[in-house]
């Protein structure tokens, strides 16, 4: 039995795991986890530990990427990988994968919810309106990317909404809110000025996604920079044109000024 | 107690529901599920029903639309509705959320696998790399609309990937194949000419996502309208410029012949 299955955490706590992925991981032979690509911001280790009944080792970024440490385990028995929100969704797990398929180590997936559909839905927002995803990095000595501020602006120039989904630093254990990740745009406005991230540019905001009371707001630039959404993950959604029902989806679950349109 | 709980079911069978929305449904007075904005084909009521351990209403699309039962029940009581995949992903689903808030029902949503973040994900593509999803509608007499050809082609001419989802005739009880949908997308190439779905035009297939083997495929649209994906739901992704590991992954992952790059 070689075996890697890559079981999806979802987005809060150790109860967001699924039936399935619960059965799974109780008939491992080890099981492993990683909280660099995203955390289980409700949980924490020794919950999801005892919740799961066996003992989980937290793989540091490194012994992920390099992959050796679940490769060796996976070719002599079966070995789950616990991931924060959808498995397939962060690049690394990806590679790990097909390296896993080069060694003949058969590979299975259990799914699970991700940011990337979970926060336009609790916006109430229409996924096929959705143009390409940004994510907004910590700006750093020689890297400030205009990559995500030109998506941003490709997708309103076409009417649609954009999802942006805000970095990790998992070295120091930073991660970016939403308020850090408005600060980057702004700064990118000021210099690119295309006049898409003003004052007045609606934004919306989820955060603490899969909790039981996520917070969902929505309004207007130069208001929600001063919002405090509480603890991350934070996801950011630019809303471009908007459906009647969007409208009132963003005025009555996140609590947008009447009146917006957008 | 006024509550309308909105529980995912996931992609697959009575398992893909998370250990949080098994709690939920199970102290719910009622439990109500819809089946026809996408079905849960490795399942059936019955064994949800028994998993659960309770009785489980299915009502039709227009009493879903209609939203009087549901609302009725949720005024009185604490209530569930099953949906699969993730709940807020359907249009439905999140008008009927605001009806619910307008009457003052509380309202929760458990998140849960969609195919939006599942497919991708399953054939090893970059979520950020992908452009606008598209739906493709089963032909009607009056109603061949052009949009989903449209889109493929603007994201097609951006470099970007494009995830298609395939439409469900609840009345009739049909799932559409890859093979139809494709076969829509060959009727619309004929017309508008802009040379984006040709034989050789590189196609990805997921179907039964979530199950123990779900069916990876990429090839090219000659080949893949002869293949049999086996049971729907099946969603197809036309793959943009891709990155050397998403070859990687579509030859290992979904048996692509070695040399593709588009």
């Amino acid at each position: 039995m070689s075996e890697l299955i890559f079981i999806g955490l979802g987005l809060n706590d150790e109860k967001d795991i699924t039936y399935k992925g619960l059965e799974k991981a109780r008939i491992c032979d080890r099981i492993f986890a990683e909280f660099y690509t995203a955390c289980l911001t409700g949980s924490n280790i020794e919950r999801l530990s005892e919740f799961i009944g066996k003992e989980i080792e937290v793989l540091e970024r490194k012994v992920v990427e390099d992959g050796q440490v679940i490769l060796d385990a996976a070719k002599a028995g079966r070995v789950a990988l616990l991931c924060v929100g959808d498995p397939m969704a962060a690049t690394t797990h990806v590679d790990l994968r097909l390296r896993a398929f080069d060694l003949g180590i058969y590979t299975r997936v259990i799914n699970n919810a991700s940011i990337l559909s979970a926060a336009p839905g609790l916006l109430g927002l229409q996924h096929y309106k959705f143009g390409r995803t940004i994510t907004i990095p910590f700006p750093k000595e020689g890297f400030r990317p205009e990559s995500p501020y030109e998506i941003l602006a490709a997708n309103k120039d076409r009417g649609l909404h954009t999802l942006a989904l805000l970095d990790i630093d998992a070295e120091s254990d930073r991660l970016m809110t939403a308020n850090q990740a408005l600060e980057v745009l702004v700064n990118l406005e000021e210099r690119l000025k295309k006049g898409i991230v003003l004052d007045s540019t609606l934004v919306a905001v989820v955060a603490q996604a899969g909790s039981e009371n996520p917070v969902v707001r929505a309004g207007y630039l130069c208001d929600m920079m001063k919002e405090d959404f509480g603890p991350p993950h934070h996801t950011i959604v630019f809303p471009g044109n908007l459906h009647f029902m969007e409208v009132d989806a963003l005025v009555k679950l996140a609590g947008a000024p009447a009146g917006i349109s957008n």
